[in-house]
């Protein structure tokens, strides 16, 4: 075992696109487990748009201190334990961040550790197990509460979450149309996740292309992009539609947010007794077994591909991180440590 | 009886704030009705803002066509009667236009004809038992499902629909701030509607204000007007809020819909698992007696004060509907004809 824990610090607060120089390289000893501790050795880290708002402000969460180390889900091994309840070996995750150790007493900053299902690997407890399945689970089931007949609308399609929604929709018997950026990422909506269409944003008018494939209206949308994007799905919505507000992607870099356009129609939702919901999975942590069963048949049923776009080494995460918002990534962001 | 009919056509579509020029008088013969079919004499006209998107557009009821008599709900009395179901003078109210005269065989374009209570004047059955007292009650009770002990904002709160949400607000228990423009209607508010506090929007910063007088967010929000105003309960929403897209006046006579300023802080929906929910108060035909029921009886315990702004006189038909988007009218706006 190496005598240095390699941590990536939050330097300062971001301003517009996440840049290197508000990262800060530490090395310090590995931590010595107290008693009632275990030391976890971090083997896969996730990637999820709202890490962009941990590092901003206070929200749902408390917001990342400056000169603390980056707030990111993660994947690990115990290494050394003295707590009762995990043993050398265990396989766990948690809210463990961007370094190499973590002490934990059996909790993190945002949640508990918790043991990986037996047979499920560290790559499928942070995607389609981890927050990213959970969230579209319960987005669509819930929230959005799609059934079979209706016409749903995934944004960020291609994506971690998007693509889940996208499969899930399909699983409930719903007309899916997926929005995503290019031609490799409609083209793996239409083969793999099996969409009933998929619209490329950067080169067809969104709205018009919605209201030709659904002339009768969307009864859900999925949102993970927002901007105009969303504006097209709001000018589509049928009557008693839902929009799941999951996240909004396309603002999270904005320098000033009250210089982003807004939305502009949103009175439509009144015409249309529509209406719009944000929710976040956390609250939902009773019922994760729940999602995690159903998750597990479709995979099983081969009703549910996933996608990991997994990089490689501690020095490559903050850019891992900007893939996210760059739009790199078809599905799962993940990153392996060396 | 007069021999002519005075209507207020519909010349051309509105562009931007209602002008004179876009109304036509004619003058024609009072019509005869047929067998199953009755007179109406109108006496009394309401003036809604949704009438501005009536005037436009297809929404959740046809546009008026061009050339066609301006539509508008009122009461009036029967005047000549070959229908089994109405006699001569019974008082009626239903979608009867800005004209003196019309022939109905018990329904009209947007809803049926309907007899007045035994009892109810026609300014109280076109506003606290019309649209105007409907609207406010379902939108509170069951859009915003508002409970003892919440904090509920309104906007536009010195308005017909406003006033009256404020006030069942009171009644169920609530703490309720009402926001409206100028110290006249803010004293209103707070002396006759019993509102907790009154934000006087054309002097104060509304965000501010509602944040200082409910630090723990606002549980429901009742929102007539959009845009800016509506930007700051978003921004002040507490967890699990219900936003009640009634109107939004603030946009209704906007020339160019995509110049407006949109929402932008609406992703905060998400982190506070909120929610922006329209209606329309039509659908709730079938639950009109309940509501009808309950307003009664705020109104006979005292704790429910309507307030109505009645102008007077065919000729300031159009002149009356601007007073809505000029902010003049306290409480329900009518007109008594001539």
């Amino acid at each position: 075992m190496p005598d240095l824990n390699r941590q990536w610090l939050l330097a300062k607060r971001p301003v517009g696109m996440i840049a290197d120089d508000i990262f800060e390289l530490r090395q310090t000893p590995v931590p010595e487990p107290a008693d009632g501790e275990f030391l976890i050795r971090v083997t896969h880290l996730s990637f999820d748009p709202t890490q962009r708002g941990w590092m901003s402000r206070d929200g749902y969460v408390p917001a990342v201190p400056v000169g603390a180390v980056v707030r990111a889900i993660g994947a690990g091994r115990v290494v050394r334990s003295r707590h009762a309840g995990f043993k050398e070996g265990d396989l766990v995750q948690g809210s463990f961040g961007w370094q190499d150790y973590i002490v934990s007493n059996g909790t993190t900053d945002i949640m508990p550790v918790t043991k990986l299902e037996a047979g499920v690997a560290p790559e499928q407890a942070l995607g389609i197990f981890g927050i990213t399945g959970l969230t579209a689970y319960f987005g669509m089931t819930d929230v959005g509460n799609a059934k079979s007949g209706e016409v749903v609308v995934v944004s960020g399609a291609a994506g971690a979450t998007g693509s889940v929604a996208v499969q899930i929709g399909k699983a409930l018997g719903c007309t899916v149309i997926g929005i995503a950026g290019g031609p490799d990422k409609c083209r793996w909506l239409l083969q793999e996740a099996r969409a009933d269409a998929a619209i490329d944003y950067k080169r067809e008018n969104v709205a018009d292309r919605i209201r030709e494939l659904a002339p009768k209206g969307v009864n859900v949308v999925f949102e993970n992009v927002g901007g105009e994007i969303l504006e097209a799905s709001i000018q589509n919505i049928a009557l008693r539609g839902r929009i799941v507000l999951c996240g909004g992607i396309s603002s999270y870099n904005a320098t000033d947010p009250n210089a982003m356009p807004g939305i502009r129609n949103y009175m439509m939702l009144t015409g249309r007794r529509a209406r719009m919901e944000g929710f976040i999975i956390l609250d939902y942590a009773p019922r994760y077994a729940e999602a995690i069963h159903a998750l597990s048949k479709l995979i099983a049923e081969g009703k549910l591909k996933t996608a990991t776009d997994l990089q490689q080494g501690f020095d490559n995460i903050p850019a891992t991180l900007r893939r996210l918002f760059e739009g790199k990534n078809v599905g799962k962001q993940l990153l392996k440590l060396d």
